[in-house]
């Protein structure tokens, strides 16, 4: 039988980075974006768990509530105002299974075939493909070192036809690791309000700044209910347990909340029971301040090493936290016949294209992950990279 | 600001059970569908995970693959082919998050807005709100005490706009409790095969038998690949861990991977190792045939209480197995007020209006749960019953 698949699905292709990584079995990762697994908070997951299993079994087996186990929310409640400094009383917050869902959620209750998200680009391809996925059409803003160029945001959001959202990561950009300007922040609300378009903050890295000073979220200036705040425990706890959280006003947090319903009833609850169990227990503050000398250690290293050996090939700017260094490759070199020699050699890289909304528009990036891979992993793969310029400049 | 929410999501109406229920905290819950927490293996799931997180921490810590958790795949695919007799050298099975995010996957890949789902009419108002919420327009089959009416079908199939799937629930049918014979089953995939519609099977119930044979499921016809097979360990395991699996043609498998991939990026690790671990122990025969003691007493008891104290008031199928008995108030009694009245006499159940396609439509059958309650709760809410029956008489 010839499957005659949904719109948005048929036209979405497979993953550009798998395709060229597919037989990256062996190399060095720095294409993933996984968090680090020494940044886990394993003896205190075991103990939590063990607990809960022992005392409230059944609550942790049974069906919960879709929008989340209600102690819990109130910890995120308590959370996102202490920590994040967002939600206000015309907010609500809703459990979900990993942030992701979040951009899935936001998708379903407003974007009907052909309607506009207005993106950053180039922009963290997860989201990108789940906007793809319902038949949106994406509209790019370029991404500047100190995020979305305000002027051509505002003449994307006078041109584009039913948009219904600009979706940011203001901190530490995917893939840019770009942090938007206290400034842009201010300007981004006042054109969203101007024009009428709401907007959904990514937040996953927030907590992974290892230099500067944090900047006030989009959401904490949000007095109008235009902003849908993401927030994940992925790389604050671990990405396996899924679980995130909205804040948004109420009348949307209660429409998130009837999708969910129909995409998953609620989030496993054993999951949500260790994250409520471990904020309770007051273990965010010290553990976040133990994983920054992590994150700093291993971006630090990565950086230094490319400064050492690879200045003499690409540029790029040194992110103040999250996960990634985004690198310019200099113009003698093709990029994609260079990730494809540097994975023969035994490093991946994710090839630029792969976060444009156009991916097939021309661009000489690369991102590269330094939480992936050991310290060691990071220099011998930073040396091969320049091996695989060295080379390919002959 | 005024939200624009999309045309699937604006329409969803709350639900109607939520409404008139909603004041229903402290009655005998009649209305819920929860398996019975006493046939959760929790001692099985305390040793379990604990030796997961003693052993693998961050396996079960760390992002998986999108399909699933491999091994898991591995035993998933002898499940299906040895116990449930699904699966062969065309389909693939992927993991999920519970069941319910197959209907979800299956809208996501299949539904553009304005295309038709043809249900049993009345069927679980979950998957029915799955459909609708991304636009479906919905078909009713009616459901016979054999299953769907075969003429009412191919009438369906020949009428109805870009039928994308047939859904079904072949055993224990929430809310009706019937179980679809043999020959409609045969019946119901050739006319799928004749008009060119996908089956979507979906059985959460099938190891809740607790009298009678078992029948083939339809996907054990599949040689054509046009059904989609949804399996649950919600019933069989525990609902809280979120877990289920899809058997279906890969070509169909590989493209609810990239649906998956934008919902939920993958399904909660330890949920799927406790799965993994569970079933290599070779736990699931012994398992299921203690809780069907468990069921076999619950369902006898509510059926035996009814034929007792409620046979002069209404009329019901006792169903083989599953959670539900669906029974019809005779016509003397207004089924809405019934329910309320009910419910301010301390016993809640659920409308049977809230499982038609058209809700609307007149109705006289309310859904009775026998898993939830204590067995005292089932005696004693059957006899409130009886007695607000007898008060609405007079």
């Amino acid at each position: 039988m010839k499957y005659n698949f949904s719109k948005g699905m048929a036209e979405l292709k497979p993953s550009a980075i798998r395709e060229i990584l597919k037989n990256s079995g062996d190399t060095i990762p720095l294409s993933a974006g996984n968090p680090a697994p020494d940044a886990f908070p394993v003896s205190d997951i075991q103990q939590i768990a063990a607990s809960i299993l022992e005392k409230e079994p059944i609550l942790a087996l049974q069906y919960g509530v879709t929008e989340g186990y209600a102690p819990l929310i109130d910890e995120l409640t308590k959370l996102a105002h202490n920590r994040y400094k967002v939600g206000n009383e015309n907010d609500s917050v809703i459990v979900v299974s990993g942030a992701t869902q979040i951009m899935s959620l936001v998708s379903h209750c407003f974007l009907n075939p052909g309607d506009t998200v207005i993106c950053e680009d180039p922009s963290f391809i997860g989201s990108l493909n789940c906007f793809r996925s319902v038949a949106a059409k994406l509209a790019g803003v370029p991404v500047e070192s100190d995020g979305m160029n305000m002027e051509a945001l505002e003449e994307t959001l006078k041109t584009a036809e039913n948009a219904k959202f600009i979706y940011t990561i203001p901190n530490f950009q995917n893939p840019t690791g770009a942090t938007m300007s206290l400034e842009k922040r201010k300007k981004l609300y006042e054109l969203a309000k101007k024009y009428g378009v709401l907007i959904l903050e990514d937040n996953p890295y927030g907590d992974l700044r290892v230099a500067g000073e944090d900047i006030p979220s989009i959401k904490s200036f949000d007095t109008d209910g235009i902003v849908i705040y993401a927030g994940s425990f992925s790389k604050v706890i671990a990405p396996g347990i899924r679980v995130g959280f909205v804040v948004s006003p109420s009348e949307i947090s209660a429409k998130l909340t009837v999708a969910k319903q129909t995409q998953d009833v609620h989030t496993a609850m054993l999951s949500q029971l260790i994250v409520y169990e471990w904020l309770k227990a007051g273990k965010i503050d010290e553990h976040v301040k133990k994983n920054k000398v992590i994150y700093k250690r291993k971006l630090d290293l990565m950086c230094d090493t490319m400064d050492e050996y690879l200045s003499d090939y690409l540029t790029f700017n040194r992110p103040e936290g999250g996960l990634f260094v985004w690198a310019k490759l200099n113009d003698e070199f093709e990029m994609i016949p260079f990730v494809k020699k540097a994975s023969e050699n035994g490093v991946s890289v994710v090839p630029g294209t792969a976060f444009l909304i156009d991916t097939e528009a021309t661009c000489n990036y690369i991102r590269l992950n330094f939480s992936t891979p050991s310290d060691e992993g990071i220099v011998k793969g930073i040396k091969i990279l320049a091996e695989t310029a060295a080379e390919m400049r002959k």
